[in-house]
């Protein structure tokens, strides 16, 4: 299995506390040691780190636990190789334009009947079962609107897809237009919004803590979600299987949850 | 205008040297501010870096000039504004996925008439000319082939495809699907393919020098392509006007030559 990571935010912000907590999922608090890689949005531009290496060891990820990048909308990946080769082509997050915007994916998961699905405008690069699946999902949204859909006519379209494939294995998922971010719940994914008044967050992985009332302003809304919670002694929600949520600038917009 | 820089090679190799020289022409030895990028390619992988602060200034780019990718492809790019604000969505090299490939695409130049140019399948994120004939060019390929065809073959074809987007203005470029670099020289690209023996070469923009014979075999064949030569005391072929180019595995496997 594999760690998720995923943030929306109405201001730009930096993801740094919490990378400093996953990166050490990658291989000291946790096995993911098979690569791992990220995606900042900065308004409709993107910018994407990976690595093969384990998080924990990589200099690149030691580089962006200090490097504070400021970003509207994040997805985070760290990998535990189950389908695929350790490689860059197999490292999440995935991505792929539509709609003239930069589209990214990251899944936990195994979904082993993914490689019956057939794919036509989009192709996998990897081998792994995620990238197919992102691709059909991909394929989907294509063949299924011509031009830019709503986030919440979108969302709700997806959901469907997702309950299909989810059938079918382990399904946790955090796809994004950076404008919005889908979270799809199989089995485990958690998420806190953070708002004022701010107060001291402690990380689960890692003895480090932050005061965000030092680093915020009163109007910041910020949403974090995981596979598991970063910090302790902060109250997450956990999302149950068959949860879906769309998050827009740091605010939870939309929601089904489905019984599976 | 901008920067252009790219490299094939037949064993994994580092660009650390090059990247040194070429990162301070933005904002050093050149005028080119307005953010860089670079796109390694690590068997079907790849990983891009991309900032919109000067390279002679950004943290990331001098992260980079030390850290040693080892790549057999490499496209990167320095920018000075022309058509489209400063942004990572308008910074360069551009990507796109075909035939289950990364395609990555550097341009130099302004090709005004750009804005006319219609899409079907690929669309641009941001709003440079650059990305907007990227598009055209893809969009042409996935239409003239329904199926992965070889480099020299989509070649020829793009060399057509370039004549006529050259015809409109200034267009300089690097494509490359990680497995062939093709280069198209409208006005500036020069190059240079290093094999054995190896010696010493010192760069342009920087006292510093790198004896290759250390950090090679003699098996390693490694071409570089850049707007202008990086180094001071070896001997770079210049292309002329019209000029296109297609390097695999650090050898240049065919050429063309159109009286412009």
């Amino acid at each position: 299995m594999c760690e998720l990571l995923g943030m929306s935010a109405n201001v730009p912000t930096d993801i740094c506390f919490s990378f400093a907590g996953l990166s050490r999922r990658g291989g000291e608090t946790g096995p993911h040691v098979d690569g791992w890689g990220i995606v900042f949005y900065e308004k409709s531009g993107v910018r994407e780190f990976k690595d093969y290496m384990p998080s924990c060891r990589s200099d690149l990820s030691q580089f962006l636990s200090k490097y504070p990048i400021k970003s509207h909308t994040v997805i985070s990946h760290i990998r535990q190789a189950n389908v695929g080769g350790v490689g860059l082509e197999n490292t999440h997050p995935f991505q792929r334009e539509l709609w003239g915007q930069a589209w990214s994916y990251a899944h936990n998961g195994q979904v082993p009947s993914a490689s019956a699905l057939e794919h036509t405008r989009f192709s996998p690069i990897g081998t792994t079962d995620s990238e197919r699946i992102f691709c059909w999902l991909m394929d989907s949204l294509a063949e299924r609107f011509d031009a830019p859909a709503e986030p919440a006519v979108w969302a709700e379209y997806l959901s469907g897809l997702c309950e299909s494939i989810n059938a079918q294995g382990v399904f946790n998922l955090l796809l994004t237009n950076g404008n919005a971010l889908f979270a799809f719940c199989s089995t485990k994914l958690s998420w806190i919004t953070r708002r004022a008044p701010f107060g001291v967050a402690h990380l689960s992985d890692k003895d480090l803590s932050i005061d965000f009332s030092e680093v915020t302003t009163e109007h910041d809304i910020v949403t974090m979600i995981a596979t598991q919670p970063l910090t302790n002694n902060e109250v997450w929600q956990t999302m149950v299987p068959g949860e879906c949520r769309l998050f827009v600038t740091g605010e939870s917009v939309w929601e089904k949850k489905t019984t599976i």
